[in-house]
């Protein structure tokens, strides 16, 4: 898949993991492009995220690059904020652009300093290694207790040329439908107003990161960022709009499924399709419930066709329904009817659960049209043995 | 302790559950005792749960016996309501008294029908069975999960004469604060009425029952019940209010904190305090979202004293506060000082972590008044080896 136009990448070890792998990464695109980003709903936010939020404000959403680091938060510290501050103009002194265009993310434990010196002294040589290929360990640079690297890709084509879009991302504990400690980077090389951008950004996020949950926590760092540099020279407008649309929700529902299905310790990706709500809202809330269940999750774990549970923590959800009306599937047998045992084979489901990729479908009969689709994991162990351990 | 006066207890094998562990409990109180009951609020209730409200509103709020089985929630099955309404007719028939007398509570498996019929065979020797002495053999048949069997006693000395009150209560997994898998009966030879009684309940539930938190999922069976018979002759009035309060709230919360510590798979308790916040509200928003993460769970589980997690998790529990008035103390600790690392011993404070009750504050510094106490258990590996293997 070829990459959008006009991007350069970089990463490096700068020393702030105590692992020795790149730890920090470096965006650059080309011209100045329009930049929309959605951040963490949490009321204690790390000062990448303010410092972000306050670039867009003033450079009227214009970005020319992205400064992530991952090993530390940058948060809860009381040096949070000077630290940012001298990341984001020491990068845009090196890169020679205005300072408002530098937006920041850091990932990884809270509460301990970042040592800024050391982002400081790598950043000459992330600025020398820039280039058009080094996406993909760029994106390898922002993991921290993620198991794979989470990229997406997706073109558009048009009759004034072809737009490129590129997404990376990471995320794993903390995860939660209300953005979560995920960070998501998506390029393109089209050329759309900022305005515009950040509305697409904040619908199609609520579609796919918001649609996904690890372990109901919501982290003090999440971003996702939206740049669209033009370079292309194919305008967002009239028939292609949806076209681009369709194409940046399939890289964002890419990257959010990447993160449901590398959740800490988990070994099985669950979709959840919720239909018959009395609406969107009802039906979101009850695909919440159910993949926030930490009952509903260790019973996938178990490959137990635990239908009660489901039916249980979708009863708690705070949305009213008649349990008599409703029918749950899973991976396609129907194993509750009418509220009730539906008949099925305990060991055919039991079976088909051993996959990697499980469905639920949760359909309350009647007139309702509300529906919402979801996507968590399974819970282990694991990930009880990693968040005993890892100080986050 | 001695008991209150006037109720008899029973427990029986009627082969409901697979362990060969009496499985069928019956209270009596030998006059009709006001009686006041709390339920889940989960929209998926078990026969047993409806089934009693309504019996509830037909006596007026007396009851003469309490029949309890484990192994079956009957619950989300085609016969549940049959079920329910033939045992509490075979039981009120055998103990002749009124149907609407007889309040009801299942717990165990949800979707698998209830053979009543073993219910109906066991019942008359589990009559046979009543005895003032077999509290406790009760208070262990109603155990699903539970690793121990969970009761609490207390006296109240008036000039009258002596109130005496007696509880029983399982718990185990599925634990909320907004009631949970989770059954409390507490009997008193009190005079008192019904409505003054459920008030007495209500107020007493909300600052016990509804303050502790394993998993944060609300079962479909979860009831607290209160029988007041009268018996010692001591009506509940004027002076000995207060004090008759204060004995009730002791014995829930002593049941409370007994769930909360036997948690599926917990090894530690935890005591949240949250103080500073704005009101009472807020106080206990933010105590349920610190004992509901699964992230200070498994911190917890680790002795990690992991502030960052507990600073995150109340900031986004949807509370708005400012995180550089935040003061966190472990065991007394003060790890996070104004929202940022205190200088503390990391060492020290993980060696206190290794005890079996831990305390938590969360305070606010400021002029807030608002304060509330929470109670939850460590997470642990075994909470999933539990729920990925057995079918609640």
């Amino acid at each position: 898949m070829k990459l959008p136009l006009g991007y350069r990448y970089a990463s490096v070890y700068a020393g702030i993991r105590k692992k020795s792998a790149d730890d920090l990464t470096l965006i650059v695109s080309d011209a100045a492009a329009s930049a929309a980003a959605m951040f963490t709903q949490n009321v204690v936010r790390a000062a990448p995220v303010t410092l972000t939020a306050e670039h867009l404000r003033k450079s009227k959403g214009r970005a020319r690059a992205i400064i992530a680091n991952a090993g530390n938060a940058n948060c809860a510290t009381p040096t949070m904020e000077q630290v940012a501050r001298a990341t984001a103009k020491a990068t845009a002194e090196i890169l020679g652009v205005p300072r408002h265009q530098i937006l920041l993310s850091s990932t990884g434990v809270i509460g301990e300093p970042l040592p800024v010196e050391k982002i400081l002294a790598a950043l000459p040589s992330l600025q020398q290694r820039l280039s058009a290929d080094s996406f993909e360990s760029s994106a390898r640079a922002i993991m921290t207790t993620d198991t794979v690297s989470k990229t997406a890709h997706a073109a558009v084509k048009t009759r004034e040329g072809e737009i490129r879009i590129a997404g990376m991302a990471k995320g794993s504990g903390m995860i939660h439908p209300r953005l979560a400690t995920m960070l998501a980077y998506i390029m393109t090389d089209a050329r759309i107003a900022p305005g515009p951008l950040a509305k697409m950004l904040r619908s199609v996020a609520d579609e796919t990161f918001n649609r996904i949950s690890v372990d109901s926590d919501t982290s003090t760092n999440d971003t996702v960022c939206l740049l669209a540099n033009g370079q292309s020279g194919v305008q967002v407008r009239g028939s292609n709009r949806d076209a681009f649309r369709a194409a940046l929700r399939t890289v964002a529902e890419q990257l959010a499924i990447a993160i449901a299905r590398d959740g800490e310790g988990a070994r099985k990706l669950l979709t959840i399709d919720v239909e018959g709500a009395k609406g969107d809202h009802d039906a979101q809330q009850l695909a919440r419930a159910i993949a926030n269940s930490p009952l509903v999750k260790t019973a996938l774990a178990g490959a137990d066709p635990n239908w009660g549970r489901i039916l249980s923590s979708a009863g708690a959800s705070g949305v009213s329904f008649d349990p008599r009306k409703v029918d749950i599937r899973l991976n396609g047998f129907l194993v509750c009817r009418r509220g009730v045992r539906a008949d099925f084979s305990e060991k055919d489901v039991q079976a088909s659960m051993e996959a990697k990729e499980c469905t639920l479908h949760f359909r309350i009969r009647g007139k309702g049209k509300g529906q919402a689709r979801f996507w968590t994991c399974d819970m282990t162990e694991d990930y009880i043995r990693i968040n005993a351990e890892y100080r986050t």
